[in-house]
C-alpha cells in the first residue's frame, strides 16, 4: 500500500540537478571541493532557495550553515536534519547533497502543507565532509560534537598549502555562533544518505533504517624477508615477504566472511619492494581494514588478527610489525528515532530493511551527543565517490517522504 | 688432499681491488655502467695489464673486447674465458669482474709457468651484459651468438637519452673484426663468476659446477574486479582483485616448492588500483617468473599455472588476463667442458656440487653456438646486483684455479 507522498518529488529532483551544476565535474559529477569557490557557489545557491523558504540563516565559528524554520516553541532545541554540499575531486551528485536539499524540500513541503511544528526544524550543511581538500574528514560535525577543538582545524593546511582559518575568513564563513553541542544543543538530528554500497539494490530494498555504525580497527603492516634474486634463489632458502603478505590477505578475508553479514575485512593498499620482476620481493607494507557493528566482535578480530598474522610471518620466516593504526568504536544509533524511522517507511508502504552504515557521516559524529539517526536509499551498483554515482528520481522521493514522516513525528505538530 | 694452487692469488685479488676502485660506489661497490667513462676506465686497466701480460687486443664491431695470448697452433679457434666489466648502478666489485680477471690471471699464471698452449686463448670483455644503461641484458654476446643484429643493437636508446651506437664511436670501440660466431668461432668458452645466489654458501660447498641454465617463463597477469567502499560492500557481494592476486602468489609459490630442487616461482611485482585503505580493491596487475631446467617440466608448469590462475579468477568472479611475456628456454651446456670443470674441481681437491645457473650470464648465449661451462663460487649470503655483493680471496682463488685448469685441458699443452 502506497499512501499519498507528503513531499514535492519533482521539485526535490530538479534542486539536486541544479544543484549539481554548480561546480560540474567532466563526465556528469560534481567537484565542490571544500572551502573553495564552487563550495561557496553551491551553499549560496542553497541560501537563495533556504531564504525563499523563510528561513533564517546563520553560520556558526567552524563554517557550518544553520538554515532554520522557526518552530512553535522557540526555546525548545531544534530538530535537525544535517549533511553537506562539499564533494570529492570527481564526486557524484547525490553523496550528501541528498541529504541537505531533502532537508530543505522537507520545510518546503510543511510550507506548502501549512504545518507548523513545536520545535523548531533546522537544514544543516556541515562544513568539510569529505575530507578531500583538508584532512580529516566530518570536520564541521567534529567540531560541533567535541570530536576536534575549532582551532586545531582552524590550522588545518590544505592539499593546496592554504589554511583553512583563512578559507574561512576568506568567504565570510567564520561566524560568531559557537559550534559547541553544549552552547547550541539539538533535541534530535536525521541525515538522508544514499548507500554508497551494494546491499539495498542487490535485495531490490527501496529504504534503509541505519541502525548505527560499525565500528572500525585500521592497521598497518609490514612484513621483512630477504630480497633476492628470483632464479639462483632456491624456495626452501627463500624469506619472500610478499608471500607472507598474501597469506594476511586471505586471512583478513577469512576474518570478515566468517565473521557474518555485518563483518568486513578489506586489505586495500599493499606495496611491494624492491618491485622487479626477478627479484624475491625483501618487504611488504600493506594496510588492513576491519569492521563490525559490535565493538565486541572486533575485539576478537582484533586479537584474531594480531595472533594468526604473527603465526603467518614465522612460518614464512619474516619479520612483521603490526602497527594499530586507528580505532573508531562502534556508535549505535537513538532506538527511539530508529524506530521512527521504520515506522515511516511502513507508513508509507516502502520495503525497507535494517543496515548498518560501513562508511563515516557527519551524523555519526553527532550522534556521540544528541539522539540521532539515519535514512539510506539504494544507489546504482553501490557506486559512490565517483561521478558514475548514481540514484533515481522514485529514490530521491521515498528518502526524503521518511524524512519527512520522522522528522514531523519527532518535532510534534501544533 | 689441496695440490699447489696453479695461479697467484695475492696477484688477482690486487686486481680485483685495483679495478673496483675504477668508478667507485658510495657504498664499497663499484658504478661502471655500460659505455661511460668509467666503464672505459675500468677496460682501460685492464688492457694495460693484458698487455704487460703480452696479449694483442682488438675490438669487435659491437664493442666486445678481445685480449688475445696466442697459441703454438694460431690458426685454431680460441679457446675464450669470457664475463664482463660494466656493472649495475649500484654493483658490486665481482659480478663479471671476477670472469675477466680471472681470465687474465691465468693467461699471467700461463707465463710465469711457461707454458704454450696449442690453441690461442682469449679473455673476452662482453659489452654490456648488465642491461642497466642500455637493455636488454648480454648484448656483445647475444650479437656475437646471433641473438641480436648488430644494427639493432647500434640503435638501441639508453635511459640517458643516449644512443648506444654513437656510445661506442665516442669511445672507439666501434671496431672493425665481425662480432659474430661464424666468421669468429670459438673452440671452448669458459666463464667463471659468484653464483649469485645462497646454495653454495648454504653447503658450505666451494665450487658450482654449473651444468646449464634453467629455462625461464615470464608473465604479466592483471585481475579486474569491482573497486568498491570498504565498509559499506558485504564480503558476499565483492569481487576483490588482491583477493585473487594473493592466491596466484600462493599459486606461485606451490609450483615453486611442488616442482623439486631447481624450481623456482616469483612473483616480484604487485601493483594495486586504486590503492586506498578503505577502497577494496578493483584491479591487480602482478609478474610471474616461473623457471626449471628441464624445458618439459617447465612446460607442465606453463599449462598448470595457466588452468589454476584461470580457476582463482573464476571463484573469486574476477576477470584475468595472462601475458605470456617472455620464454628463455633451457640451455645445458657442453657435457666435455662440464665434466672437465668437475674434474679440475676434484683434482684440486675442493668441495664441488652440481648446480644450474639461475641468472643470466654471457655464456648462456654462447652455449647456444659453442662449447661452454661456466665455474661458480660462493658468495656471502647470495647477495649480488648491491654494494654489499662480497667474497673471499680463498673464493677467488679457487674459481681461478679450476678455470686454469679446465682451460689448460681444453686448450692443450705443448
Amino acid at each position: 500500500m502506497n499512501i499519498a507522498c507528503p513531499i514535492n518529488a519533482e521539485r526535490l529532483w530538479r534542486s539536486l540537478m541544479d544543484m549539481a551544476a554548480v561546480g560540474p565535474g567532466e563526465h556528469g559529477g560534481s567537484c565542490r571541493l571544500a572551502l573553495t569557490d564552487a563550495d561557496r557557489a553551491g551553499r549560496e545557491l542553497f541560501m537563495d532557495w533556504a531564504r525563499e523558504a523563510g528561513c533564517t540563516l546563520t553560520t556558526d565559528a567552524i563554517g557550518n550553515l544553520h538554515a532554520r524554520r522557526e518552530g512553535a516553541e522557540p526555546e525548545l532545541p531544534p530538530v535537525v536534519m544535517g549533511s553537506h554540499l562539499d564533494t570529492q575531486p570527481t564526486g557524484g551528485r547525490f553523496d550528501g547533497v541528498l541529504g541537505v536539499l531533502a532537508g530543505l524540500e522537507v520545510l518546503r513541503s510543511l510550507n506548502d502543507h501549512g504545518i507548523r511544528t513545536r520545535h523548531p526544524l533546522e537544514v544543516v550543511v556541515w562544513m568539510n565532509e569529505e575530507g578531500a581538500r583538508f584532512s580529516p574528514p566530518m570536520m564541521g560535525s567534529g567540531v560541533w560534537a567535541g570530536v576536534f577543538t575549532v582551532q586545531e582545524i582552524l590550522d588545518k593546511q590544505g592539499q593546496d598549502g592554504a589554511r583553512l582559518g583563512d578559507e574561512l575568513a576568506r568567504l565570510g564563513w567564520d561566524g560568531y555562533v559557537p559550534a559547541d553541542y553544549r552552547q547550541a544543543p539539538f533535541a534530535a538530528c536525521f541525515e538522508l544518505h544514499i548507500e554508497q554500497g551494494p546491499v539495498l539494490e542487490d535485495e531490490n530494498c527501496q529504504i534503509g533504517v541505519v541502525t548505527g555504525a560499525q565500528a572500525q580497527r585500521w592497521y598497518e603492516v609490514t612484513l621483512t624477508g630477504q630480497e633476492a634474486h628470483a632464479g639462483p634463489t632456491p624456495m626452501r632458502l627463500r624469506r619472500d615477504a610478499l608471500l607472507g603478505a598474501a597469506r594476511i590477505v586471505e586471512l583478513v578475508n577469512r576474518i570478515g566472511v566468517e565473521g557474518g553479514e555485518n563483518a568486513c575485512g578489506t586489505v586495500g593498499i599493499l606495496d611491494v619492494h624492491p618491485h622487479s620482476r626477478n627479484v624475491i620481493p625483501g618487504r611488504v607494507f600493506l594496510t588492513v581494514d576491519l569492521r563490525h557493528p559490535d565493538e565486541e566482535r572486533l575485539q576478537e578480530f582484533h586479537q584474531r588478527f594480531h595472533r594468526e598474522a604473527t603465526d603467518i610471518a614465522e612460518t614464512a620466516r619474516l619479520g612483521i610489525s603490526i602497527h594499530d593504526f586507528w580505532h573508531s568504536p562502534a556508535r549505535p544509533f537513538d532506538s527511539t528515532l530508529v524506530d521512527r524511522v521504520r515506522s515511516a517507511a511502513g507508513r508509507l508502504g516502502y520495503s525497507h530493511r535494517d543496515i548498518v552504515s560501513g562508511a563515516g557521516h557527519d551524523t555519526v559524529y553527532v550522534a556521540r551527543v544528541c539522539p540521532s539517526a539515519m535514512v539510506f536509499v539504494p544507489c546504482e551498483d553501490g557506486i559512490s565517490h565517483n561521478e558514475a554515482e548514481n540514484i533515481e528520481p522514485g529514490d530521491a522521493e521515498r528518502g526524503c517522504a521518511v524524512l519527512f514522516d520522522a522528522v514531523l513525528e519527532t518535532a510534534g505538530r501544533t
